[in-house]
C-alpha cells in the first residue's frame, strides 16, 4: 500500500509500505477513506520533537471496515467507520469513567496517513455510522476522529453550561473546534482569540459572538472589558505554550476552570495566582470515545459541520504538499485521500 | 481591651489595644467568645513569613454582636454569630458565584485574637444562631470559621459524591475537616494519609476508613493498592508544598481533581504528567459564606463536631503557650477564650 513516512524534519514521503495485517484479536484493519495532517504531526516535521529515525505518521482517520480479528464482536467488514486517535477496549474502569486515553489497554498509533490502517481494540476505539455517509459529510466525519472531539474534550472539562460566557485561545483548528462545541454546548457568548482573518471568518460561523486579536496582557484586558471586569465563566486552552496558559488562567473568572487541549510545552502554572482566584484547569487527551455518539448524531443530521477547519483537500500522494501548507500556515487542516 | 500581638518570630504578646469602633456604616463589632490559633499563623510566628513590624494576629471568632453600623440590616446586637476569616458582602457577582473570596469588596482582617473584633461587610460576613447556643457546641461553631469550611472546600472542589473513593494529603486541623467533609458528602471510601497516631485516631473519627502513613512515593504505592490500581476518584490537598501537591496529583485516578485548600509555597507542578493522565487542580481560600448554613445547621443538631479538632484550650492571656504548643505539635489546634 502507499503511506506517510517522516524521514527527518521537513522531509516528508510517500512511498510503498507493506499492508497492515491483522496482529491481535481485537484487531480490525480498515481501508482509508480520508486522512489528515495534525497540528501535532508538524511537531517533528519542525525537529521540535526529536525525529530518531524514519516513522510512518497520522493518527486521525474514517474508512471501511476490511477484516476483523476473530475477537470482535461489534464490528462486520464494509462498515463505515470513525475511530479515536488512540486505540482503548472500552471496558477497563478508565475507559468505564470516561477517560479513554487512559485504558488499561491504551494502544497509540502512528501512520494513518496511508491507504489501510490497522486499529488496536477496534471494538472500542471505532464507531460505525449506520449506512455509508454522503460523500460531502466525510471532512465532519473525519474531524470528529480527533479535532472536534478534542474541542469537545475542551469545552466540556471547563464546564461549559447553558448560558455561559467562555473564551477560547487558540484558532487552530482545535480552538475552532472548540468555538464550536462551546455553541453546541449552549454558550450564551462566546469570545475567541484569534488574529487570523480566515480562522476569524471559521470561528464567527461556529458561533463566536467576540473576536478578540489581542495576546497576552492585551488580550486579558480585553477579556475582562467584553465581561465587565469579572472573566470569562469557562475558558478553552488549544495552545500549550506557557503564555497561552497563563492568559488563559487570567481570562477565566474566580472559581473558574480551564480547560486545556494544547499539550503543555515547558509549561510552568501560575499556582500562586490561580490558588487566590479559586481558579483550576483541568485537561488533557480527548476522551474520544465518549463524545463519538453524540457527535455522530450531529455530523450525520448535519446540525453541526466541523469539517469546516479543512481549507485544503489534496491526494495522499501530495502529503509533503499538505505539511508545507500548514507549516507556512497557508492552510488550517489539510485533508488527504488516499 | 485585651489583645494579641506578634512582636517577632516566636515573639506573641497579649496586650492592652484601643476597643474597635465602627468604622463604615457596613461593620459590626462583635464581642469575642472564642477565638482560635491557625496553621497559617505559625508562619509569621515560625519566621517563613516576615513579621516587618509588630501587628495583631488571628482571623477566626465566634462572639456576640455587640454594635452595629448604620447599613446593616440582617443583624442585631446579642446576637451569636459565626463567620468567614474575610469579609465580603454577599452581593457581587463573585459572591453570588460562591467564590466570596474574590468579592468585590472583599477585606482581610486580623486581630480576631482578641476580646473585641470590628468586622467589615458584616450582613455578607456573619451568620447568626437562632438563639445562644449551648457551650459544649462553641468549639465546632468556631471551627466553622475557617478550618472546618476550608476542609469542606477542598472536599467539594475535588468533586466527592456519594459512594466516592477519597485521599485526603495532610493530617492538620484542615485536613481532618476535609476527612469528615468526604463523609458527609457520602463518600464510600476515605484514605487518611497521616503518620501521628493523635491524628490518626481524630481522622478515624471523622470517617477515615484507611489510613496510610507513608508519604511520597510510598504513599502514592499505597494509594494506588488500596483502590486496585486505579487511584483515588477525588484527592484532598491540605498542606501546600512541592512534596505534598506531588503526592496528591499522582494519587488521584485519570480524570480525577485535586481539591487544593494548601496555600501553595513555591509550588511547580507536573504540568505534562497531570495533562495526559487528564488529572485537574483546583482550589483556593474557601467560599465560607457559601457552607455557613448548611455547616451551622449540621453542628446545631449535633450531626458533626469538627471542634474535636481543638485539643487544647487556654485563656486568650496565654496565647503564648497555644502558639508555643502547636509550634511544637504539642497541639494540633488551640483554642482560646478571652
Amino acid at each position: 500500500m502507499r503511506g506517510t513516512i517522516l524521514y527527518a524534519p521537513g522531509d516528508i514521503r510517500v512511498e510503498d509500505r507493506p499492508d497492515p495485517v491483522i496482529k491481535e484479536p481485537t484487531d480490525a484493519i480498515i481501508r482509508t477513506v480520508a486522512t489528515c495532517v495534525c497540528g501535532s504531526d508538524l511537531w517533528p516535521y519542525r525537529g521540535i520533537d526529536e525525529v530518531a529515525e524514519p516513522r510512518a505518521i497520522g493518527h486521525e482517520y474514517v474508512g471501511i471496515v476490511e477484516e476483523i480479528g476473530s475477537e470482535v464482536t461489534g464490528l462486520r467488514a464494509g462498515q463505515f467507520v470513525v475511530g479515536g486517535f488512540y486505540a482503548s477496549d472500552g471496558t477497563c474502569p478508565h475507559c468505564r469513567a470516561g477517560f479513554q486515553f487512559s485504558c488499561m489497554n491504551h494502544a497509540g498509533f502512528d501512520g494513518c496517513q496511508s491507504a489501510y490502517i490497522r486499529i488496536p481494540q477496534a471494538d472500542g476505539t471505532l464507531f460505525a455510522t449506520p449506512e455509508q455517509p454522503d460523500d460531502d459529510l466525510i471532512p465532519s466525519l473525519l474531524a470528529l476522529s480527533d479535532v472536534m472531539s478534542t474541542g469537545w474534550h475542551a469545552a466540556v472539562t471547563s464546564g461549559v453550561r447553558p448560558g455561559s460566557t467562555v473564551a477560547v485561545v487558540g484558532d487552530g483548528a482545535v480552538g475552532l473546534s472548540a468555538v464550536l462545541a462551546a455553541r453546541e454546548l449552549g454558550a450564551a457568548r462566546i469570545i475567541a482569540m484569534s488574529r487570523h482573518a480566515s480562522r476569524q471568518r471559521i470561528a464567527t460561523e461556529f458561533g463566536a459572538t467576540d473576536i478578540v486579536a489581542e495576546r497576552g496582557d492585551d488580550g486579558v484586558t480585553a477579556v475582562l472589558e467584553l465581561t465587565e471586569g469579572i472573566g470569562a465563566d469557562a475558558v478553552c486552552e488549544a495552545v500549550g505554550t506557557a503564555e497561552s496558559m497563563t492568559q488563559a488562567v487570567r481570562s477565566v473568572r474566580p472559581g473558574g476552570l480551564v480547560g486545556v487541549v494544547g499539550v503543555p510545552h515547558d509549561v510552568e502554572l501560575p499556582v500562586s495566582q490561580m490558588f487566590f482566584r479559586n481558579v483550576g484547569i483541568k485537561g488533557g487527551p480527548a476522551s474520544v470515545p465518549q463524545y463519538l455518539p453524540e457527535l455522530l448524531d450531529k455530523v450525520l443530521q448535519r446540525g453541526i459541520s466541523p469539517g469546516r477547519v479543512f481549507d485544503l483537500e489534496l491526494p495522499l500522494e501530495q502529503a509533503a504538499d499538505a505539511y508545507a501548507a500548514m507549516d507556512e500556515r497557508r492552510a488550517i487542516k489539510a485533508l488527504l485521500r488516499p
